[in-house]
């Protein structure tokens, strides 16, 4: 298993570092088709320019299992294993994370369970936490709430403002995502209830 | 300020990891008494071997305010500026909160605001996570939601069980606790919301 499908709405930096990894060898996947719910999104213009598939199909007014249907048909229709949410801003149906059962993985600017939702890091700065960090997990029905790939902490600094946190989140998303898509691909783990639990080779 | 207060219920490792930070010279402050609602509390016996002056106030039966009045009054007596809670099994009464704003710490095995409550180690290790912790607190009348004064960062590994996640952060807590102790009794620092920053001397 390696075709990624990537879904984003913004400026995909995460696609960016994906595409990064894969380049270095460091990551051994394959990202099969972009696709954006906004034809203005910057993250489409950065993955045309490295080659891949992209597809705008825009979903205002859409209703949202109509949408989510043609999402998955041009994701079947690309041969996608692994859905990617990389930046993506819009909730899924529950028809569609039932179509990818542990198939799609989505990465949480926050220590989960902890501050789920939107504006995370400034959810936890506010909270005067002294680590905050990322989560990768599969996407399940819930808010943020599936089950947990990996996570990694950025320590909050005296002088933070919730920007200066953030931008650090997201520095460290960047590695943490690529290494968690791989340990996903190469299909090396377990589940134990709702645990994801390596195991050997 | 330096003469703590500790309240404990159980066999009092905080307690022995404090009492060992004050006699190694990393931590400057007093144990004024140690006072458990517990008779039988092993860390009762373990504060009087070290020569501390200790009280038993059984709290069974007994009203929750009417316990806290006997409690205050012995804390202060002590001249106590700083309340320990050290695995102290009892809910603090709002009136007694109200008696010591901002100086009762409370030390808790989740990385708040995740897993506030009973059997944290447990719950964290079910819902899956990478990362746990404990995090140093003021206490205020919410449960295990005031103001955070310091966090420590353990991994959960995938072979632990509940067990030994508890025992992994139990040991980053003796540490954690002297030190952000320390940091309160030194008075270097200021809130600003909910946060709790450090200043330069």
């Amino acid at each position: 298993m390696r075709r990624l499908g990537v879904l984003l709405s913004g400026r995909g930096s995460n696609l960016r570092a994906i595409s990064d990894h894969i380049a270095s060898g460091s990551l051994d996947a394959e990202i099969a088709v972009v696709i954006s719910n906004r034809p203005d999104a910057p993250g489409l213009t950065l993955a045309a320019e490295r080659g891949y598939p992209v597809m705008a199909i825009p979903s205002k007014g859409m209703e949202r299992e109509a949408y989510d249907r043609l999402l998955a048909e041009e994701l079947n229709r690309r041969g996608v294993e692994l859905v990617i949410l990389a930046g993506y801003m819009r909730l899924l149906s529950g028809w569609f994370i039932r179509q990818f059962p542990m198939r799609i993985l989505n990465i949480h600017p926050s220590l989960l369970p902890a501050f789920p939702g939107l504006d995370a890091q400034h959810q936890a700065w506010e909270h005067g936490v002294k680590v905050a960090g990322c989560t990768v997990h599969f996407v399940d029905e819930g808010l943020d709430s599936g089950p947990i790939v990996m996570q990694s902490v950025v320590p909050v600094l005296d002088g933070d403002t919730a920007e200066s946190l953030a931008e650090r989140i997201l520095r460290e998303e960047h590695g943490t995502y690529s290494e968690a898509i791989g340990l996903v691909l190469s299909g090396r783990f377990r589940l134990d209830g709702r645990r994801v639990i390596g195991r050997e080779t």
